[in-house]
């Protein structure tokens, strides 16, 4: 497969349709996805995850907002990993992940993942590459464990952003009350060290054997609908229906 | 490695010392490891993980209550693995496992494990060769995490006891007062399918990178004794330390 080169992909929308038309489509397939959602839920045959990584203000927490925004809140579930408490320092650093995982006839949204473990921690050099490729190939094996032991559909986005944009929407965050909860100035001494992320990102991405989806991500609404669109696609393929009583009732 | 064979194992005991000899011998490594087990809390470097696996009435309880009988509660825990919650059927075979392994300073006894899921299920054919092969080569994929990302110390045990005494042992379960909260008439109907499991415990252990101890089960004291005698060499070998004040206090 070749390798992916993030600075060769562009962060920006098409111009095949109009932000308005984007909206309108994101709309529909959100609608349609909260559908399989449900179908998913009743059938258990299936599981999915999805993992949204990206730097700072990329989207992840939009995302989730917008693209599974019709499903019932008993069909999904999100969780946002955060700086490892003491007690998971203490374990293998998949033991947080894996407790996690979703069962069966659920979608599971990481809002970051146990690809932090190779990047934010290899970007300050807390581990070594040595380290990080022992887990890169962990997180492959894991990977395939949830595949072909729990029929886990599991789909990868990484949130294309422009530095310029990032730092933008970091400044947004610190004027704009309703987005001043989010904003942290650590985030833009973190922006600083951009190309090591984009660097391990890269490495990550291009060792990952389930591929990723790269997102370009400086338009919220076109962001936004690329997700919509490949979770629609591929959700589409479980073929999925709520089952029935077998002579009909 | 050569491949073991367990029809060409003993699981008798050696007659190098006496049954008194042997009973003294476990009261000591005990105590040695009940110490090196509150050195290992204090000093939080390694975590251990034993494995107690062996057919019905071969003595995983007994080597947990005699091997560890000195470990203070702080320092060891014990999971016993039991059919899966549905919960549990929910999600890949390893989520119930991972979740169970020990945090650093502390020894896990696994009283059977993850192995459960290539033996009992393949002896009843739940899951087919391919699946089996599948769930090893995670097996394997998942111990190398616990060692090389959370210096873990795996020590697998087999408790090889033959069918003959098994059968005396689970006549005594029926008839002994003290035995009989243990007694399960399915216990007999399951060990009819002795051949098949002693295949699928070959298979596992000669696919396993970690290698196994096979430990002739038949004599209590000795079996005891075997176990006892290997926690503490390899215990011995992680040089537990309290460790002290960098200026002595």
């Amino acid at each position: 497969m070749a390798k992916i080169r993030l600075n060769a992909i562009s962060t920006l929308a098409p111009e095949k349709a109009s932000k308005k038309e984007y909206l309108e489509m994101t709309q529909k397939l959100a609608a349609e996805i909260g559908i399989m959602s449900e179908m998913l839920y009743a059938s258990k045959k299936h599981s999915v995850l999805v993992v949204l990584q990206g730097m700072d203000a990329s989207g992840k927490d939009g995302v989730t907002k917008n693209v599974f925004s019709d499903c019932p809140a008993l069909c999904i579930d999100a969780h946002a990993f955060k700086k490892p408490t003491e007690e998971e320092m203490a374990h293998d650093f998949l033991w947080r992940v894996h407790r996690y995982s979703p069962a069966k006839g659920l979608i599971k949204i990481f809002i970051r993942s146990h690809y932090e473990d190779v990047l934010i921690q290899r970007v300050h050099k807390w581990i070594d590459d040595r380290r990080a490729a022992m887990r890169m190939d962990a997180i492959n094996h894991y990977e395939r464990l949830l595949v072909e032991d729990n029929g886990t559909l599991i789909l990868k986005f990484y949130l294309h952003l422009s530095r310029e944009r990032q730092l933008e929407k970091l400044e947004e965050r610190r004027v704009v009350p309703e987005k001043q909860w989010k904003y942290n100035p650590g985030d833009f001494e973190e922006s600083k060290r951009w190309d090591d992320y984009r660097k391990c990102y890269e490495d990550a991405i291009n060792k990952s054997e389930i591929p990723w989806h790269i997102v370009p991500a400086d338009k919220r609404w076109y962001r936004n609908y690329f997700v919509a669109d490949v979770v629609h696609r591929e959700l589409k393929k479980l073929d999925l229906a709520y089952p029935t009583l077998p002579d009909g009732g």
